[in-house]
């Protein structure tokens, strides 16, 4: 099997931002491109909850990447400019420690006995795998959705870790609808007997739960207006007779549970859980005695890119907007687009005739500006 | 105990739209005010989802109703002029026949052996109340959420039975965000353990279900704007310390939990399931080979106001935009507000500031219509 992922032993222990640390763990990252002599022209990707590091093809591996229309040669990330990094989120289970990884005190997966980790820790395993390559300075850090708010956390713990930053369809701190949203899709996991506490085995997973709760995700990754128009009342083709069943009789029953499988047959419950309550907990405020703009200031971005888009509904445009307008109180030069794309908090992965323009000119932009 | 309700026995047996019929069904109502000689001063209201008929209160039951401030002497439904009927759902359970009554062929509660249930047949029921106290032709029918679905039935099954309608955050039919999400509360009730394929004991409730199913129930029931500002990201008095469990941390949540268990605990599962389906289901251009208009032009509605919220995410202001343009496109002369509540969906409930008036308004109107 081909993989282009490289793996970076984290220090040991790696201590965790609300107490606690890891013994022995280790962060996995893909890159493209070549690093500049002058360690000048690295971009970091921050993932959002789901993805793996694998953001985009390479000869090492040739299949798709989660953002390959973004990032390679001659897109709007260029990699014959820039030397791109994504990292696998610490807490994940794509390379990176996480609660499935094996606790090397016991030898078995973590699993609940993972220590409380927060967006703090992920961007800190980001920072490591920049100190390990040499890397002052990023030119550019970029975070859609929770990876926006792991950017912010590195920005906040690393003053002048980055010249720029490109955030999309993300958020400072999470609001009470998307926290009681999250906290549902957790509880649909905890209820799923087969969860088991965090003590399933790996031939009896919580499917059923893990499945509920990427469908009750789903709901707020995409915008109704989208599915108005891709479904609106049209049955399923699959559907029994409606009178025979109480779920399952339109497209839409059709289509979330069709889509939710592929993350639930490959997603571990319980890094699934420790990353969304990361999202929760998250925010950046904490970072400045209760005003994000603080930290903000003290990370001396020059310039910052801003998206989202009017049909977002876990981190409404209005929340990108604030966002714009914390960079700017900071002293920071500010491109702020909302975006009209039909798909909601995803857009990002999918409208990338809206996406593409603004984040290909901002770097060029950055590019022009970088000295050489 | 104190009881205001009337019963009336439906005709035996009772045909259901979508087939299927019921013997021995019977229908509970209240009413307060008294009915004129002409009979031509009769409000009848249909209940969102949730209520039974007690909408307010009276001598025989002077607890207070689901909406005590919109009914009563002096107020917006004014019962000094109005004779005012609640019908309580058919397929509701508090009073009116429903999937938690006894099938008079086993003597055992119907449960998921309940034929299917339309909001045609909620329209019905309510019709045959009419009936039977000799109401021809209804001042106004009034339908607020599913009564506003329940309310266009009855217009399109009985042209001729309002002169005119006051339809509240409603719709002609439910988009695929509606029914993803009401999939999703259903397959809740479904999949608790408890629930056992309906075959739950009534000292051992699909209670976690129920009160899972009301939570995500109230993400689209109210706004998330209201929650930013009631509950920001303020911690629950209840709380554990955050980092001991995966859920509860917020007030928003511990607001949730409260909220849905009083729901929970007087609601039964399969009545539930009953009404949700039934919600998904309506659509009004059935009755109208695929244009909602031609139902409504045979209604002959005289006039109707048409109010929404800004906030609904459940039915989003543009269908009752829809609703009103549809009901001028049938002749009939439409008053529609879109009204600023922060309330969502529920704000009909809540928000009496801004929904008393223009119901007082449009009832003043029809007052000074009729001829005396």
């Amino acid at each position: 099997m081909t993989d282009a992922r490289h793996f970076l032993p984290l220090p040991s222990p790696f201590a965790l931002h609300r107490g606690g640390y890891l013994s022995g763990a280790r962060v996995a990252f893909e890159c493209w491109g070549r690093l500049s002599p002058g360690r000048d022209n690295a971009v970091l990707v921050f993932t959002g909850l789901s993805p793996s590091a694998h953001a985009a093809s390479s000869e090492q591996d040739p299949s798709p990447g989660w953002w390959e229309a973004m990032i390679g040669p001659g897109k709007a990330i260029d990699t014959e400019r820039w030397f791109v990094l994504c990292v696998n989120s610490l807490g994940s289970c794509f390379g990176s420690t996480g609660p499935a990884s094996p606790d090397p005190a016991t030898g078995r997966p973590y699993r609940l006995g993972f220590p409380p980790l927060s967006l703090e820790d992920v961007a800190e395993a980001g920072f490591q795998v920049l100190r390990s390559l040499g890397i002052e300075r990023l030119a550019a850090l970029v975070g859609p959705s929770m990876g926006g708010m792991s950017a912010l956390a590195l920005l906040a713990l690393h003053p002048g870790v980055a010249r720029s930053a490109i955030l999309i369809s993300t958020a400072t701190a999470a609001r009470p609808f998307a926290i009681a949203l999250r906290s549902l899709q957790r509880q649909a996991v905890l209820a799923d007997p087969a969860f088991a506490d965090g003590g399933y085995r790996s031939e009896d997973l919580p499917l059923p739960g893990m499945l509920y709760a990427r469908k009750l995700g789903m709901l707020t990754y995409r915008s109704p207006e989208e599915w108005r128009q891709r479904f609106g009342r049209r049955r399923a083709a699959s559907a029994l007779s409606g009178d025979a069943r109480m779920v399952g009789e339109f497209e839409v029953e059709a289509y979330l549970e069709n889509r939710a499988a592929a993350f639930s047959n490959h997603f571990d419950p319980c890094c699934y859980l420790y990353l969304s309550r990361a999202s929760d907990w998250f925010e950046l405020a904490e970072h400045g005695a209760g005003d994000p703009v603080r930290p903000l200031a003290r990370a001396r971005l020059e310039r910052a890119l801003v998206l989202g888009t009017s049909t977002d509904i876990l981190y409404p445009l209005e929340q990108q907007r604030e966002l714009a307008e914390n960079l700017r109180a900071a002293g920071c030069e500010v491109v702020f687009h909302a975006l009209p794309s039909l798909q909601g908090h995803d857009a990002f992965l999918i409208d990338h005739e809206r996406f593409a323009p603004p984040i290909a000119e901002f770097l060029n932009g950055l590019w022009r500006s970088i000295d050489r």
